[in-house]
């Protein structure tokens, strides 16, 4: 940028010679130089998610919860965390994970929040019940110091001092010169108001990926959903979904006022309905109390529930077709909050995604149910509010036919995470076993979950963009995977054509230079 | 065949106007007609694997073992069958399962055997506790007799008298039509060189698919393979699996002997490790005895090769790519048995097949290996034979990328089980609860584990031929997936130019006719 002043170089040098992902470093809070020197590393994971954080130790969401109403900093250590971990994360400073790779649970997690994790230290011993974590010979104990650098991977002893990231200067000029010259535009994946703030900060224009089963996991909502999925039949299933539409529509107001003039593009639900029910005995009683059901039949029913694969199991749009009331909820719930904040005087632009379709007639089947929804609110409400209805482009197959897929879909969203996953035939979750001895053998060049692999998932993204198409030349396409955020991806994407990518916000800013990068090579 | 032999059509009009599937019916003992008319119905199940079949209820494998060295026929009843029960699926007349659909593992092993089969009856109770099996609301004990219908899928109370089938006759007449106008060689999924023999006397013309890992579960195979997995070091894994060597070479022995002049397609290790381990407290504690390890020492080394998604996880030549040397073993043994039967004067054809290739790196690692110790086995011996190497093409990323492949591959494969799992995002094991819906809405027309989806991973199958052979005109591509023997699959196979179609043994006369159907239209 010194050199752009003083004009040594113009404008479109200054972008070719920027390296996107070095900005991240700017965008978090790094360790005080001065006491990193004197600082002793007692583990190393990944570098999961970027920043540096310190805080006391603990082990579990809750007690992260209640510290930190009692403004203590903690740092969640976990052996690896899941969907009910999720709240403490959010009041954490940083995540340590024993096990998981780069796209963990944990890792992903992380990223969307702009957290700092290390994940995948494999070295440290993690004790649940005594409540003590072992670092190179050291037992640790909750409440005890650390700190982490999601940067590096590094874990350090005691409390390293942190310095905040800068926004202005230089890093808003760079924005200033991305947004010039770019083409296509960058979105976020965002689950909340606060999260949509934050990438609008950081120039996001709009949300390509808002995952609604992040909603179900707070509080009295897990209730709701668990008795919507533990009821035996369509109206038990009913019942308890009438509960959780005020909460759904209330989100989606609070997503759709801080988007206020961009597009949202909100995707139903779309994990199995095991990562829901409650796998410990005391809450399998208290759900059984609750409903009125005797403990046997909380506990088949959830072991009912339990896949041998989940990953390719009843989810995404399977669940919204064997269940067409739960899609017609999340419909009711999207079209209501538009048409409340549209009464507010904001541009709302929803955008209804229906995950994982792999056959058109699924498509078909879920459009059928959200128009007819949408249709009935608008006779209700007396007011109408354009809409649209697009699905992701996950499953293979969905690519191969994407352009019959196309018929009825007004937007392609390439959902990479698990167009990687089949297309190479690898579990993100247990690949981290054999694709570390894959890149030390230079069998794989790259972790294929971190860079898009263009020789083959790529071929799908550009045969499933080229067949939809050929069907709708208007159709518009744009990935929502952790690609989006991935320099050499977000330029694969634009040089197939694609209208925007979205990624976590924190990762905007260097989508947003790495696509302007891209419409100047 | 009658209007045939009375000259009122000809030859090709008598085979097109064959229904191939309905043969199936005349491999297979059937009910006494008669006795059947007095049968009560006591449950109902899917139609898994055709034949007719009476036997006392066991529940467990051991047990069949046992009542059938005594003589005794049994039905063996399941919720569900694993690798285990092998043994013991083997010698009972009929397989019962509660759970699993179509292609569940009770399923396909059932139609490999030629053993009749009903699978998913929802509705039975298997007590395994009590030995006992609710049906219908009457209580049956082990050693009650009951009857199977695996064409229909109806379970019988008692026992009903089965009718041999006959192969003489217009049977033996069809074959010969078949030969004379069929343009694909049928090949056999067969394991063992009692079913290589089967196949043969059906017409097989070569081994499509031998799965090697049903070779590990016999006996004290499976003792040496677990000390293999629960190995701590390379070392270690070499010192077990030399105990395996011989055992595995005199399987290949016994096969390559039943398939004189014929080829012979080994499929190195493919499942994850796991289905080895043992899952039992009493038998993890007696390998930790044999092994000398402490019994936390092999429970955690059993947990840690659990995974969430097995179907996408650590296994097919991953395994071969981390631990080389198991690789090693199974070409040894190959190249030994193939010598060893060479020298009998016989011919062998050994073609080695390296599974769930995604990149081409690593067919390259595998054929080096191969290559190395084929040559090692050769000086050893002072004596060669002409082996080949090829791979399966089962991961869509092998599929799209098979230009590449074809640089390093003899012949290609499509294992279409796992292809189409992978292509539709499908679980086998899980997809049973969606599927049925699917079927029912018309959201699916077929299921697509039965019937080859054309549309889609017919897609992958003619981009991966074509692909393939734009690199090497040569190459020889066949399939071995369940679908090898279903009909319309095996046109479609035909109509894209394969070599051959591969399918268990008892299909082989289906598939030859459905061959030939192809041919003439």
């Amino acid at each position: 940028m010194d050199m752009l002043r003083q004009g040594m170089i113009d404008e479109k040098t200054a972008l070719k010679r920027m390296e996107p992902g070095k900005l991240d470093e700017l965008l978090h809070p790094v360790f005080d130089k001065q006491a990193l020197k004197n600082a002793k590393v007692i583990a190393k994971g990944l570098p999961a998610s970027p920043g540096a954080a310190a805080g006391k130790i603990v082990f579990f969401a809750e007690d992260a919860e209640s510290w930190a109403e009692k403004r203590k900093r903690v740092i969640l250590v976990r052996i690896e965390t899941s969907p009910e971990d999720l709240r403490g994360m959010n009041v954490a400073q940083g995540i340590l994970t024993a096990r998981g790779g780069m796209t963990s649970h944990a890792a992903v997690v992380a990223r969307g929040m702009g957290k700092c994790c290390v994940s995948g230290a494999g070295e440290i011993k993690v004790d649940y019940k005594e409540r003590t974590v072992e670092m190179k010979g050291k037992v640790y104990k909750e409440g005890d110091w650390i700190s982490l650098n999601g940067s590096t991977g590094e874990v350090y002893e005691g409390e390293v001092p942190t310095v905040d990231a800068d926004l202005s200067g230089d890093f808003s000029k760079i924005m200033e010169l991305a947004e010039k010259y770019t083409q296509v535009d960058v979105r976020t994946n965002a689950d909340t108001p606060k999260d949509a703030r934050v990438a609008r900060r950081f120039g996001a224009k709009g949300i390509g990926l808002c995952r609604t089963e992040h909603m179900f996991f707070e509080g009295e909502r897990i209730k709701a959903m668990r008795e919507m999925i533990l009821s035996k039949d369509e109206e038990g299933r009913r019942e308890a979904l009438k509960k959780l539409l005020p909460m759904q529509r209330s989100d989606f107001e609070g997503i759709f006022e801080a988007m206020d003039g961009y597009g949202v593009t909100i995707r139903l639900l779309d994990p199995p309905l095991h990562e829901f029910v409650p796998h410990q005995l005391a809450t399998q009683k208290e759900m059984a109390t609750e409903m009125g059901l005797s403990i046997d039949e909380v506990k088949s029913a959830c072991d009912a529930l339990e896949e041998f694969n989940p990953m390719l199991g009843h989810r995404g749009c399977r669940l919204g077709c064997t269940y067409p009331e739960i899609t017609e909820m999340q419909a009711r719930a999207i079209i209501e909050a538009a048409l409340n904040i549209k009464a507010k005087g904001c541009t709302v632009i929803p955008e209804i995604m229906v995950p994982l379709v792999g056959v058109i007639e699924e498509l078909k089947l879920q459009a059928q149910i959200i128009k007819a929804t949408a249709e009935q609110v608008f006779a209700e409400r007396g007011d109408r509010v354009d809409y649209k209805i697009g699905t992701m482009i996950e499953v293979p197959r969905a690519a191969l036919t994407a352009d019959r897929i196309a018929e009825v879909a007004d937007f392609f969203s390439f959902g990479t995470n698990d167009l990687t996953q089949m297309t190479f035939g690898y579990s993100r979750d247990d690949a981290g076993k054999f694709l570390k001895i894959y890149l030390e053998r230079g069998i794989l060049k790259n972790d294929p979950f971190q860079i898009l692999d263009q020789e083959g998932v790529g071929q799908l993204v550009r045969i499933g963009t080229e067949k939809g198409r050929s069907t709708k030349p208007s159709l518009k396409v744009g990935i929502c995977g952790e690609h989006g955020g991935e320099p050499s991806s977000v330029k694969f994407c634009a040089s197939i054509g694609m209208n925007y990518v979205s990624c976590s916000p924190y990762r905007v800013p260097i989508a947003r230079v790495a696509a302007a990068q891209a419409a100047i090579e």
